[in-house]
């Protein structure tokens, strides 16, 4: 029983409504303020300069290292940058996110099986599953859960984060700026800083719990009515936001329909593959 | 700035020391009831039968879909589990783990690129992004960062979890037992419930921080220096819990180095394809 739980807040109803507009469900359940703070999330595309708090760094490591991890294998490393003229070129292979220059400090999250590999030659022994595709799922499933416990800590402290997927445009340019060893690679980053003023914006809206999450057995009959009313909930937020209006499935298709929408990332098997994972 | 900041607590340096033992860096940082939260984690592998209380599931769902995700394209699902027959065939295909049995509802985490293959089917439009390793990484990372803000959310509310990676056993045999559709497979599953009395155990330490988080450039000079005194921190861990006396550094070459060590997990890359995902 955690020191804020008690803490009941008006805010249950208000976050579920930010969260899912017209579809949230009722806020009948038990609610905390942890549950408000995961709520309150949003992605954050503009900072202040200010660095991180004294230990704050800190702070967010050990929260991202207390998140669970495959048989403790802990086949994930973090690189953080500040240099300016580092960030300056990760945000140009990103295709110019200037909050990657702005933000006070970068973290890359490296999907990491070289320390395996360098534990492996101190012994004299083979690591053999280190070449496998499930193996590379791992460390890049054990990155995204410590990341997020990361930005979980950091939101505590009243600091903003946005990922940057944009890390796998060229993920060799990136492993060479920050000097990976073979079977290293960086699967994303994380800016992290305080929002600028106005950047903070509104809480995203998303799917309806019921077209996400099926009981026993997967699906929903009435997927259809529920696209549709997202896609109005989105144009409407598009709208509030100053944003181009689409739907949310125009924007999927637009997103995922080419290998032009893809930014070059449709050769990531190929360059994973270079730097050392053969994705057995 | 959240409710909980305010509240300072005497469990920093405690925290720290349960999590990095001799290797704790200084607890000089800021510290709030959520960073408590984060690092108290402990996977748990025994539950009470005890149902999750009313409204519970649908509050770790919110904060799973709050956290962010890839263009807002939500490519994963959840399905999940309670019938005790189900649970049981999962519990086998995961080499017989008790506690898929015995948590009242089981998770299983769901990369979905069918939601987005149905929405080009209804638009009449071709969805070729679908077919890459890359958008394959993009469901199974933003499928881990929404487990783990269901976690976080799950032990805010005094429920446990251990995430179970077996699940890849035989992948093809869990999408048959949900009825997934072509392009949709389970990534992971995850226990939900209350810990059976004894269970919670003791917070499992990691590697000192100096030895995953790097500046600017990868690396640590005395890297085996710090395994080192890790395998002495691990030893004494597990003499405590009354696990077999064996190194970290041990554990991990029994884990990654043999095929056999795998459990058919190094197929993984083909029943992957065999279930829709092309892995371009």
């Amino acid at each position: 029983m955690s020191i804020a739980e008690s803490l009941s807040t008006p805010s249950h109803a208000a976050a579920l409504a930010a969260r899912y507009g017209a579809a949230a469900p009722s806020a009948e359940g038990p609610w905390n303020a942890h549950l408000d703070l995961l709520l309150s999330h949003r992605s954050v595309r503009a900072y202040r300069p200010d660095p991180l708090p004294a230990g704050g760094l800190e702070s967010l490591v050990a929260a991202a290292q207390s998140a669970a991890t495959s048989s403790n294998l802990q086949v994930w490393s973090l690189v953080t940058v500040t240099d300016l003229g580092k960030k300056a070129a990760l945000a140009e292979i990103a295709g110019g996110q200037k909050h990657i220059e702005q933000c006070p400090v970068f973290l890359l999250w490296v999907a990491d099986l070289a320390r395996s590999d360098r534990i492996g030659a101190a012994a004299g022994a083979e690591v053999a599953g280190t070449a496998y595709f499930e193996t590379f799922l791992v460390a890049a499933i054990d990155a995204a859960l410590a990341a997020q416990n990361a930005t979980v800590a950091a939101e505590s402290l009243g600091l903003s984060t946005v990922y940057i997927g944009a890390m796998r445009n060229d993920p060799a340019r990136v492993a060479e700026l920050i000097g990976l060893p073979a079977g290293a690679m960086v699967v994303f980053g994380l800016c992290v800083g305080y929002a600028a003023a106005g950047a903070e914006g509104e809480v995203k809206p998303r799917l309806p719990q019921e077209a996400v999450v099926f009981h026993e057995t997967y699906g929903a009959a009435d997927e259809n009515r529920m696209l549709a009313a997202y896609d109005g909930e989105m144009a409407a937020f598009s709208a509030r936001q100053g944003m181009a209006d689409d739907t949310w499935t125009g924007r999927v298709l637009a997103r995922l329909g080419s290998v032009a929408g893809m930014k070059g990332r449709e050769r990531l098997k190929e360059i994973v593959q270079a730097l050392g994972f053969p994705i057995r």
